[in-house]
């Protein structure tokens, strides 16, 4: 299941990332975006994943898909038939934006909403036309390289829906995870949110310093989930006796006085001086997009490290590295071919051929 | 700054792990457990770590420490200058355990606690003698390849025990953080606690399965741990605009629905069921052993490819690693020559020399 024309609605860092995610894949996209700098901003976030995927296929990149800026949203989805939306987490901003996508995008196209935390049903409310087609496809910074999307369907989603957005993510070499049910920042930003909150009052108390804060998790938990979730790294700490020792063990814990988490710290310019501060004199001496590059050098290596383990099979996010570095590999020398072979597995359309039937389903 | 004699009290998976770094860095060690498997379970743990060793060093180990099976805890620390305690998380073991410690050990050593999160003021009220030189050294399972150690000093602690601590768990490859303030649960519990009572939630309400939820870590932001902690990751986040502008977009979520914070889930027989049958349909297919080979494999891989990252200087785990190996390589060949010029070197006893000092300014 392959997409034939995307569309990006905002182009800021998640926007610009599936954007460059796409453009890598082959894939045409037409985006929107009123920021005046936002033609700089993306050609800025393609330069550092030209370069990631550079470092992951020496032997040369795919054909890359072409980019126009468009000057409406309805020019942008008009023939698209993935629709990418990833505009800033206001709600009254989803709607208005959700309804103009709704209403200019082919009814057999697939929108995925970039929302870290606003519930589906929450948004396809503002969708008159078609508001089954709507998933959440949540992901991570950075888009191109991080291969996690929560996808979350809302009250009003078709289960087909899902299927084909599952689908149409895994062919640009994601893994999509389907969240069961609908709630508030789904799975990962719980996680996170939690994790955060933890932290500000680490640094609000003056118990670390953000960079203190930072190798306590890059020098231990951090190397550990970069392979295995939580649940199995237990499962292995229970030893012998496994999981159910090690809850027994560890149970009593969450009744002990070892987080804050009856509350949340105020949230004042004096915590935002704090940790500000303490980030410039944990990294200043880097710039944003030198960090970026240390950063995407950083995941390519690990992923491609976890891509050899497993009996040379890969594990995890190594795993699927490997077919997706292959999948590049295999479009890249394609290019080289006669074209007319590639347009014509193109013309079979399977994304629409399964988004017609949900469309039909509707109407 | 080296370690001469270690003693170690407690030989579970945290204790077994000491034991594994120690003699793989060529330090005999000494170990009190009064379990009668403890022989057997200390050995299965150095078969892993000796295997994951020679993943770092195909040119082969340093020669390992002596090991002995001491028969009470006197006669473990008797002669020892760093002495590792890692009994069960229960303050009337840790006082009766430390207690005794004290009482025999020289007054010149270092005294490491691995607790999780008991404070060092509460453990070393039962130290009559000595108790200036107690820190808590919590380490990361597996503690022979995760190079964290939290040290927390006490109010009795002396800061030349804390400045001896950080130099001893150094030369044996680890990363020292310092705990500014003394707390439960000090840094890195804090964070994993917050995180894992989120996830029994999300588990107990069935928004996702165990292997959902590790699937969502270790392909997102469990890749981005690795090699950098959420404050250097969240300033990327905030582009060009940096910390600042991060925390001004994400700061309102604080107040948003998006975790279950107010409450701890009960921990009851229906949730450990259920988190137990889920874990089993995880990892089932492998055995705890299978489990760790895979997890040490993969972290030695992680480090190993970090450590070629930053025009070759490495970065975070991997720049330390780079140090490591080469300081255990450097040790192996030294094996080879006349062992007279090591044993003169080691005759100057600096960690003796430092502890001597902390000893004087007690007595």
């Amino acid at each position: 299941m392959t997409i034939e024309k995307a569309a990006a609605i905002g182009g800021g860092v998640i926007g610009a990332g599936w954007v460059a995610r796409l453009l890598l894949n082959g894939i045409d996209v037409a985006i929107y975006d009123p920021d005046p700098e936002a033609s700089r901003k993306v050609s800025e976030v393609m330069k550092g994943a030209r370069r990631a995927y550079k470092q992951m296929l020496p032997s040369g990149l795919p054909k890359e898909g072409k980019l126009t800026f468009a000057k409406t949203i309805a020019e942008a989805v008009t023939d698209a038939d993935f629709i990418q939306e990833s505009v800033p987490e206001r709600l009254d901003l989803k709607h208005k934006v959700l309804a103009e996508i709704d209403l200019h995008a082919p009814a057999n196209s697939i929108i995925g909403s970039s929302t870290s935390g606003i519930k589906p049903s929450d948004m396809q409310v503002a969708m008159k036309k078609h508001p089954e087609r709507l998933v959440v496809g949540h992901p991570f910074n950075p888009v191109y390289l991080l291969p996690l999307v929560e996808i979350v369907g809302g009250a009003q989603t078709f289960p087909e829906a899902i299927e084909v957005a599952k689908e149409i993510y895994s062919s640009i070499g994601m893994k999509p995870v389907v969240i069961r049910k609908e709630i508030e920042a789904f799975v990962g930003d719980r996680l996170l949110e939690a994790a955060w909150r933890e932290a500000l009052w680490l640094i609000k108390d003056g118990i670390c310093t953000v960079e203190e804060l930072d190798d306590i998790m890059r020098y231990s938990f951090g190397l550990r989930w970069a392979q295995m979730g939580m649940f199995q790294v237990y499962r292995i700490a229970g030893g012998e006796a496994g999981m159910r020792h090690f809850m027994a063990q560890f149970g009593p814990c969450l009744q002990w006085p070892w987080t804050k988490l009856t509350n949340v710290p105020e949230f004042n310019d004096e915590l935002v001086d704090l940790i500000a501060g303490q980030s410039d004199d944990q990294s200043s001496k880097w710039s944003i997009r030198e960090l970026e590059k240390i950063r995407d050098d950083n995941l390519v290596a690990i992923m491609e490290a976890l891509s050899k383990q497993n009996k040379g099979k890969g594990w995890g996010a190594g795993a699927l590295h490997k077919n997706y570095t292959k999948q590049l590999a295999e479009l890249a020398s394609a290019k080289t071919k006669a074209s007319g072979a590639a347009a014509k597995a193109k013309a079979t359309k399977p994304v629409k051929k399964v988004a017609k039937k949900i469309a039909g389903k509707k109407g």
